[in-house]
């Protein structure tokens, strides 16, 4: 892979979200040799991944370039790469780019969306777990809702102009709201000849209420807000079948969408090769410090990592919070590891939990206040301007928000497809 | 295709460019029915997809939504099509979203790319003469750098490195300008294991002077910033052959390239049905009133048509000036041809040409006053933000051009690719 051999150790870190970067950055200048690969060249900011779905940020906001991070930073390299395989006898990551060998493994490589082993809900429906798929889900919906002024025949308008959106997470009831808004604010008037009382949005959950992972107050005022917009919800309903026109629930039930979202799961994803005993559930069993079960120099953080103990049975929860503080605990324990130094064991801070509905509408979990309405609306964006990275892309997406906030619009309506190669 | 009849006479435009969008907005309140027909569902800034090709604007920045334009405009349709036939007998275009009559037909269908009829080169080379195009340029050039950073073999290493601009004009030049900026200022930083020495950019062109339609002190300052940039620029140099390696000259001259952007020449395009006598040296031909030869109520504005007088005896240049006046001028004659006025011969006032070259750096040629250096820069930068469409769409350049300046960076290095449908 053409990196140079360094006296120092190398670490070679294979994802770069959350916890793979956080975990990158916090080895600055602690004597390591750094290698971080990634599919992608760009760290993006998966929370605002719904606004760029919907109109309302471009990619180029939210993601910023790993090599632009690295720039001044002493001894790391980054390629792009797909890892196929580790090697753990002979200590080296297989990748379609070659191969490399490592001092200290760690395994950042998150989780992708789990269609449950459903292969045809695979092939129709839209994932939103990388840039591409979300500027997918934008170009379209406004590709149907232009196919939708063609037709005359009602059935084929209701498909083409039905949304449903599985998985009432705070993905689920993000994009729910802002489509909501657009649906609301701005169809209306880009599309006066088509009947925007057509256009039905449904969401749809398996569980018996939405935002599952927060409180049950936190769960009702979302399901009032998003009620209130004029969204669909269904609880208490599994996904059985999608022909492309129409999606069929478990009770029999179906609806007309020629857009299906498909947020109702993650599942851990992690290249082959690690030791049988440390696979369980789908995900990747870690100690306290982070180490794979059965490994000596291997490490997981973040999504794909479980760390189980009586306090977390099923580990932490797949979110942006637990990578980055693993991120962090391990840049500082791999130091310690390699000074002989003892380790610390990771203990998870719970800073809360969030999400937008739409204007002036969110609900905000911190540790010990709940809030609601506009002040949780204010806090959701503070929070995530403030975990953007780069300075530009701060100004871009609050020029965005100004915009689309004072304007009730979204300028970013554009259908742009294919490339050449 | 489902457009309500109205009692107004019907205007279809193909086309949304600089001049179908300049007459279909100049066609307000003067009592038509407007329909106008693109590919893309947005009007597109071309003069800046050089910035979009080398990461220093997003394409959401320079294009903007027809619809978002139209919305308050009263009697106005927009189609997303491919316009197929026009059948002038039947008074019909043809379009794979189906067939529409019309009672004055206006072809802005503009330029395409022109390979001279060299099918390789089509194949190989890449245009930018579309957004999506643009943004294939800026994948496929980070693309390349991370590929040369694998690489041990010289000659496969001044491949990847290797950039061939075709074409001295405007686009070529302020392409292989950017391209230099990049080269000095970012990409030593991104791949400090790359040495950029190794990247060579050369630009080609079959003229003896790069801006052949400015003057010739422009070709020489134009010609003198970019050799200083480093840019190798070679005159009188037609190219023969691409195996998307090596390009090779008239002459027998090879450069290692794996990327070749072609910005030769344009040809205007449009759609079939046109009578044979209105064709000419591949435009239309058209009367002073933009009326298309041998027909009474078809008209053609922009880079497709030919308006050959004795002043212009190969018609306007194509390029946004007179596409943009002759826009404006139509709107007001058809207003007069429906009411059974006179209308009013076009007349085209040259107010210029202007290139950028890189920071401070460009030719600026207004009627009566020549300018160069950082004056002509500033009125390129004053020009460009004036015409682009939208507020927000002029804030966010102008905040990523103040950060690209102040930075000395271009952020939006992003290899964002493919689509899943």
């Amino acid at each position: 892979m053409n990196i140079p051999i360094a006296k120092n150790k190398r670490v070679v870190i294979i994802g770069g979200g959350f916890g793979g970067l956080n975990l990158a950055k916090g080895l600055r200048n602690k004597g390591f040799q750094v290698v971080l690969l990634d599919k992608h060249n760009y760290h993006a900011f998966q929370p605002l991944f719904y606004q760029v779905a919907t109109a309302g940020l471009e990619p180029g906001s939210i993601a910023y370039p790993f090599r632009k991070i690295f720039s001044s930073y002493h001894n790391y390299f980054f390629r792009m790469a797909n890892v196929l395989r580790i090697d753990t006898a002979a200590h080296t990551v297989n990748t379609d780019i070659g191969t490399l060998p490592y001092d200290y493994l760690v395994i950042a490589t998150g989780a992708t969306t789990n269609f449950f082993g459903n292969k045809q809900l695979e092939q129709l429906c839209m994932p939103m777990k990388t840039v591409s798929e979300a500027l997918d889900i934008r170009s379209l919906m406004l590709q149907n809702l232009e196919k939708a002024l063609l037709t005359t025949n009602a059935d084929d308008k209701d498909s083409l102009m039905g949304i449903v959106i599985v998985g009432g997470g705070p993905t689920g009831v993000e994009l729910a709201g802002a489509l909501a808004e657009l649906k609301k604010d701005i169809l209306p008037n880009d599309y006066p000849d088509l009947d925007m009382r057509v256009m039905d949005i449904h969401l749809l959950d398996s569980n018996d209420r939405l935002l599952k992972a927060m409180s049950e107050k936190s769960s009702a005022k979302a399901q009032e807000a998003l009620s209130e917009m004029g969204v669909d919800i269904r609880l208490g309903t599994r996904v059985t079948d999608y022909d492309g026109q129409k999606i069929t629930t478990k009770s029999g039930e179906k609806f007309r969408a020629a857009m299906v979202i498909w947020a109702a799961g993650v599942k851990a994803a992690f290249p082959d090769g690690l030791p049988a005993e440390a696979i369980a559930s789908g995900r990747i069993l870690v100690d306290q410090f982070n180490r794979i079960k059965g490994t000596e120099n291997i490490f997981a953080i973040g999504d794909c990592a479980a760390m189980i103990s009586e306090a977390n049975p099923l580990g932490h929860p797949m979110m942006a919070q637990p990578a980055l503080q693993q991120g962090a605990r391990l840049a500082d324990n791999l130091a310690r590891f390699d000074q002989g130094k003892q380790p610390e064991p990771f203990s998870y801070r719970n800073l809360g939990a969030m999400a937008t509905i739409g204007r002036n509408k969110a609900v905000t979990e911190l540790p010990n206040l709940k809030l609601y309405g506009w002040i949780a609306w204010v806090a959701w964006l503070f929070v995530h301007v403030a975990k953007l990275i780069g300075f530009r892309n701060k100004i871009v997406v609050l020029i965005n928000w100004a915009q689309n906030y004072l304007s009730h619009s979204r300028d970013l309506r554009l259908i742009i497809r294919p490339f050449k190669r």
